[in-house]
């Protein structure tokens, strides 16, 4: 049980590359690798689905190619096993689709002196008005 | 390890009961009572603080008395330790200000055979346009 104190880095960093890649349409698959083949949990709009295959086919099965995203925010919080909590905020837009608010939430866990995304939650922030 | 199979009805009646009592002027401060003295974080619009202690006086410094609240999506996630994140995503009004979506994180750590949150993090959905 120990805190890392580079969490706030830590998160930013992630965050940073988790998107490089996710945006790129040439290299969105290679997000794969951010997960582990069984203890990654993925909950896509409510879609939940369990394991790094499963995460690649959810990738690869977006049809869009296009993003344009901006960051509003990341809240970081460091979790008592090393790892980190990260909370995303931001707007994005697909192809030539309306822009959206949307959530998204990663819990990094630390292995082996790196860390594998255990936790993965998704949501567009569309509400019923 | 071992994952909790009842995640998504902990994490919907955690949600439920922690906005009773939040959302209710008179029962608010008892909400310090689902967190622990010092392992629990709250991030709040940014401001990051630990311990129930610090926890209650950002509560209690809350200046507004009615909220009315509406859940869009409640999003959980079995942990590995046997307890739940769970992400929620919905839309509130304090007072007679302006409605506003929100989001708020939660990871519930089970204790005794209950959970406190040992995780939140707290942000209004307001981007810049």
């Amino acid at each position: 049980m120990s805190l890392n104190p580079q969490y706030e880095d830590i998160g930013k960093g992630f965050v940073q590359q988790y998107y490089a890649l996710f945006d790129d349409p040439a290299n969105r698959a290679s997000v794969v690798n951010f997960y582990s083949a069984t203890e990654s949990f993925m909950t896509f709009e409510g879609h939940q689905i369990q394991g790094a295959p499963k995460i690649l086919e959810k990738v690869q099965s977006l049809s869009f190619q296009k993003i344009t995203r901006v960051i509003t925010a990341v809240d970081s919080q460091p979790t008592f096993d090393g790892g980190v909590l990260i909370n995303v905020l931001g707007r994005l837009q697909t192809d030539e689709d309306q822009p959206h608010a949307y959530i998204q939430t990663f819990v990094l866990k630390p292995v082996g002196g790196s860390f594998f995304v255990q936790h993965d939650i998704f949501r567009l922030s569309l509400h019923d008005v």
